[in-house]
């Protein structure tokens, strides 16, 4: 009980509205981490992340492609290459043949609204320099002069916002392969920026200024240090100045040592997925096909997670207080694999029966347990009926008995005092809560009347036939709505 | 009653031994319609079809591009090409990206045998006349000139063979749209034959005699009567003198009139599926993009057969004694889809536990029934234990209930002679059968004893609880056997 | 003396009127060989010949790009293509980069009626099987199929007919290097013929009925007897029976023995000049660009033929009684390079004054001497004047003195009857010739008197001063008419 | 005499050692235009102007390709466009093929050489931004990242300097087309300078820094004013603190209104040759392809200049105080047309007999005259024997006569005193000179007798006879070199 009071206090900001905005944050990280997170993005909690750019062409490897190729000389791409190309073959020329001749931003925005997703980031600029945008400062290697000969960002942006309520954010790496204005800094120690100043800094702004995202995703942080990036000055600007200062957010990959411990919310590593709860709002970025952002055309279907995989990392990630950015590679064509859209669109069909359990969820002082392993945890708070809520979002059926127990809810029978701390809304609850006021559903067969007890040290639930929840459509994961009235 | 013995007597030879063959078979096809089907291919059931060529490369519409491009001039493909390619861009072109770099035919091999299906048909041409072998008569214009400057036929029938025991066959096409020796032929009215004595039965021969195809599947014949392509005396070649007349079946395609006429095997039409039991031995050539029999790059999810769809077909097809010939479009690069490898990986799932009623089995009298119109019927005879067996395929869950009655079964029960009748071993049956000799099992779950009666009218079974078939992973459909002792 | 005699006797036809033509040839040389020479073509002397084709676009090495790089391994074709192509590169893949879209055949036209020359040849198809018209045996390896999408014979043949009043001829390779039925044909010790018969003769037939050339430049031999290529027996044809027989004139190409023994011309190998008279007509074939008869980007000033030997490489080829037939290989683009028009303006420049001593000359018997070994003689008789006249032309100018012996003319001075064999028009001869009937001109300045006698054995002329002779824009090569009247 | 007078002192800074350099140029153009122009540049007379980078490829029009065809919009550029690529083609996918492969910088210097040039100017970046060397402002848009992988600057420099004597100068265009940086300042008024600071000053001071060039020849100056540019800024350290402050020579193309007005050589506009002498040095920029800087492939003969039109060109602007750099434009291969280096050759030739009459010459205070206009004049002094030297170059062949006028020359026989100030050596001149003191030879035939007179008021020469003087291989152009003993 002790341990569960102590925890609590820990997570207390997670349940709290935000404080007051500063007046003005100062460029350090002192006051920069001071801000507040914009609420929109621990609502959305699911986001599609979209790795395009010239290395779709090939797609061959990873999004790695160049560096792989001419810089690490990996035997399978020279051999690749050599098989395929003419010795003098430019990574540059395969950007003539990102013709995206099949992009159509409206089916794509269509699609992400369809997966359930709240919002979508956008590789504006990808470790080879190559922008999404007219970049000024990235002539003839950018989608309107080489390629598509088209403003990818615009189009997309515009078609998010107009077909959907999704947010639209912005991945931007920091450094670039083969710029040799960022060589020569970094051949000279980073003891000058020429790089930073003349090219990065200027697209940052330009991106910001001109497409107004609501998230910057920076990346390719980490050959230097935040100071060479001129980092805390630029988050600054964006905080206190840009026109994007009320709704934008930002990760941690900032300069080396800064990933997981600066920035609304944390990347840390990629698919940092660490299992249990987080105190800082952090995100799980993973891919669908588990071995590359960038579309390969030397996937198989064992490359790919299943619909099954997908929506139990996005119910661990929720759980413990992360966002899940499930990355696609769309084609050179423009076009979205159907092995993704079906993946997102099982997604899709699970959330529009379960999103309850995880839109505007906030993380359960459980998680899970290690008895009942595969069943994971979120709560809301419900204002028009004075309840909370716990989802407990079972991923593995209970093929054997068809009956579930789930401990950390029999707990709650126990003792009021723990269940006021475990819901967390102390301040909120006027009278006591006891068994009685509970209810346990099946969410997506609410009608059904299921047979439940508190039993012991646990909540014991007879699910329906299953052949009656297959008749429902519910697949994949299967979530249980245990509410408790009593709080105005 | 009446009913069903002349329905039987004219299934007759679908159930006995073959005829021996003729001494040598005329060239007409009233000789050749005497040729019995060696047996390989109606045990087969399963082929997987590909359709690769020049036409994977734009991978636009269909594999018809060029036809719906140059000739038919479709608008969306006069746009395509104005969109994306010089004015003078000629289909050859495309050619040279047909690069099939990542084309592995062991990795083909083994997802087919995984799938389940017991043959392969591969297009050496199509109507656009480019070959997958180095064609004598195709000069620059096959892919070992030109595109991957590879033996693609000699590939893949190598692996096949050494990976599999999979039959391999070559789909060629009579006609080609573009070809002048063709197109003054008629011109001229098909009154001469420039095309296909210098072409066409070259192309035939060569391929027969270097590949040794156990089918030829010959197509693009519509145009012309079989006097202009020389058909019959072709296939007393093929049955009389080729190095394959032991083995080799061909369908129906060779000439207009001879679809659903003549041939070892009849496709009528593309996607042909009657629904009712067919006398002569047919297949069902269809694809998993519905639309497209090459590969489209602007393909989407609902385009494709869901898994569920592509077995019922499967089941459909058998039952009415066709085989099922599932078309998949590899990419210009070789690879296969990981869709297509997804809807072939669930068939081979559903085939490794459920082949038993599909492989080898004949038609049954009944194919379905208008009670319980999912359900589908195949028979075998046991020969180990001297068992006639029914196998009725549920292409639809009871979810309701969890029960399901079959009538056609039930109607067993009534009358020894209908018995004899429908499993059509007449002569073989030596002593009476019972109900008592019966006994019913789910495939997948032989050890779980069925709660099954014969009540009136109709087999009336409970199936066992559906998270115990959930967790045999039993899915997409499920077989019950019911099988008949008392046969020797 | 004597020898004059017997060599005229050898000439006699050359300056007879043709015999009647046969009644009809037999497919066997020794009838074939009867045919007399359309009396264009010796007239005309000088023809354009044109090397263009898929080879034009590596435009390196030689129109034998082909062959010398995969067959023969030139280690620098095969490190040029190693160093500049992705390995999988065919030959094929150069046809549509020869896209031809500066050809402008009026422009070609008018080009090679200024250079003075009154024929033209065109590659048809060279030894890669390439056919600059859509050639119904060629499908997908034409100029209609891929690159320029033309029909190159027919824009260039109606350009030249309608621009020009020169004879248009087709140059036709027999074999090819890569075609798998010449190839098979090749390995069945050419018993077998299937090439011939499926693809060159109906190629062959094809020119000539729809393109009408009054040449048949035969080419690609020598790897088999004529028989194989059943070459008389479609001589037979073109002579007999061809739309064409009456103008048609074909070459000595015609399988390996053939060459300087049988057709209507002779042109014995590439360059054949050999510098003194020959009995049967022959034909110079040659490259400006010294070294190939395609276009090459890697040449240089000094593989090209100057003005000047081009110049004297036609007068000695017409002294010899040849035709000289002038090679350009235009571009992939369609131009001919300024170097190669110079070359052929200079020389239309020459001719424009000049041509009298070439066009309608016939050999005299004397070609040239060896004291004054720069001077070549032709001869021609004026019907309109009964005038017979002899033609010096001068290659080297006498920068030293002004003057010149020619030795030859002065012979003529000493013996009336020496002239009338000289002349070879002995039945026409009337009364004697004296010497008092001569005349001597400078061609171009024929209202100069020049100081010429006959002085012992030669005639001694003293050219005008050089500033005047330049004045009068004469150079490269310097013509002296010698005219004898009292023909009538 | 009294114009004369006046004239000589306003040319007199030609003709008298430089002064002592200033000790540091301020950056205006007041202290600027002080500094000295390094002799070696007025000496060397005749420079090759290289124009060579992407608009090589399509060869079509001029250099201006990407300007005229998507700024202006030209028709016959939009449908070369139109008919040949594909729509969304991208000016810069040309850059792939600029390949480059035949490019070896040995032999263009050796052709450079013989062609009796000093000194070679090569487009290091031309208007359209992409540059010959791997700039390190300039990513992905370099000969070094895109076409031939080589820093050309490099190769061309190290070929130069290894090879020959000649000096190597860049090119390079201060605006860029189609750069966002500069068209927003443009946008912006040129009141910021963010082209200027981001890429064009850090790109000129890394073009002298590596590879310290002899001149630098600024274009693309017009649309800004130099103060934009910052031109005084840099030309100052250049001339201070440069690497090459002793020998760099530049031009005067820094901004709108400097052309003609400062910089070491005026170049004014393209192909200036005002015909009359200038007293500051300048240049006169051509081309041998009169219609275009960079090769095209729609070139004719006729578009070229002759040897002699070449040769006349260096003629009147060596004599009228200029040098002439002539430009010729290589393939994208990297050749140089053969039609290009005749012109060349020819030009090496007559230099080898008559450069003494070109390098290290002085304008002469007649050029030339109304009455012989073809004549002009070039002036040295010889100081191995106290000798004047006066050339008169002739242009015109004197055909009719095979004698000449030199009227100028005339003049000097009247008048000593006229003499010391034609010759401009005042100061140097010890004693009188007479007319005894002159000799007067044919350059190239200096052993042949001349017959000459000072007739009156003129020069009068009797020219060998033109048969010798061809014979001596003189041709194009004839200098007379008149001499005149007695300075000391």
């Amino acid at each position: 009980m002790l341990r569960w009071l102590l925890l609590s206090a820990a997570f207390i900001c997670l349940i709290c509205p935000s404080k007051a905005a500063l007046e003005r944050y100062e460029p350090n990280w002192a006051s920069l981490d001071e801000r507040p997170l914009p609420s929109w993005y621990d609502e959305a909690k699911i986001g599609i992340f979209i790795h395009w750019g010239v290395y779709s062409v090939p797609s061959f490897g990873s999004e790695w492609f160049w560096e792989d190729w001419l810089n690490l000389r990996y035997p399978n791409y020279l051999s690749f290459m050599k098989n395929n190309y003419k010795p003098s073959f430019a990574y540059q020329e395969f950007a003539h043949e990102f013709t995206a001749e099949l992009f159509n931003a409206t089916k794509w925005a269509l699609l992400f609204r369809d997966s359930g997703a709240k919002y979508v980031v956008l590789t504006s600029k990808h470790h080879d320099g190559y922008t999404l945008w007219p970049s000024t400062s990235s002539f003839s290697w950018n989608s309107m002069d080489v390629g598509p000969k088209r403003d990818i960002i615009r189009e997309l942006s515009t078609a998010i916002r107009q077909e959907s309520s999704l947010k639209f954010g912005l991945y931007y790496s920091l450094f670039e392969w083969f710029n040799r204005l960022y060589i020569n800094d970094k051949l000279h120690l980073f003891l000058q920026q020429n790089y930073v100043e003349r090219k990065m800094r200027p697209e940052q702004m330009e991106l910001i200024n001109e497409y107004l995202p609501e998230i910057l995703w920076s990346d390719g942080d980490w050959e230097a240090p935040a100071k060479y990036w001129k980092a805390e000055e630029f988050i600054a600007w964006l905080y206190n100045d840009s026109p994007v200062r009320d709704t934008i957010v930002t990760n941690d990959r900032w300069g080396f040592g800064t990933a997981c411990h600066h920035g609304d919310f944390y990347n840390c590593q990629d698919r940092y997925n660490p299992g249990i709860l987080q105190p800082h709002k952090w995100e799980n970025a993973f891919t669908l096909d588990k071995s590359s952002w960038g579309q390969r055309f030397d996937v198989e279907l064992n490359d790919f997670m299943t619909s099954e995989e997908l929506i139990g990392e996005v119910v661990k990630t929720v759980s413990c207080n992360g966002n899940a950015l499930i990355n696609v590679g769309p084609t050179k064509y423009g076009t979205i694999l159907p092995i993704f859209e079906e993946r997102l669109r099982d997604m899709g069909k699970w959330l529009s029966v379960n999103g309850e359990a995880i839109y505007g969820s906030k993380p359960w002082i459980y998680q899970n347990d290690s008895v009942t392993p595969n069943v994971w945890y979120t709560q809301k708070l419900d204002p028009t009926n004075s309840s909370a809520i716990i989802y407990a979002i079972v991923l593995e059926y209970p093929y054997d008995t068809n009956e579930i127990d789930l401990y950390p809810i029999g707990n709650l029978s126990k003792d009021t005092k723990s269940n006021v701390i475990l819901f967390g809304y102390e301040d909120e609850i006027t009278t006591d809560v006891s068994v009685a006021d509970m209810s346990v559903s099946l969410v997506g067969m609410e009608s059904a009347q299921l047979d439940w007890s508190l039993n012991g040290n646990r909540l014991h639930i007879v699910l329906p036939p299953k052949n009656h929840i297959d008749k429902n459509g519910l697949k994949f994961a299967w979530t249980f709505k245990i509410t408790k009235k009593g709080f105005k």
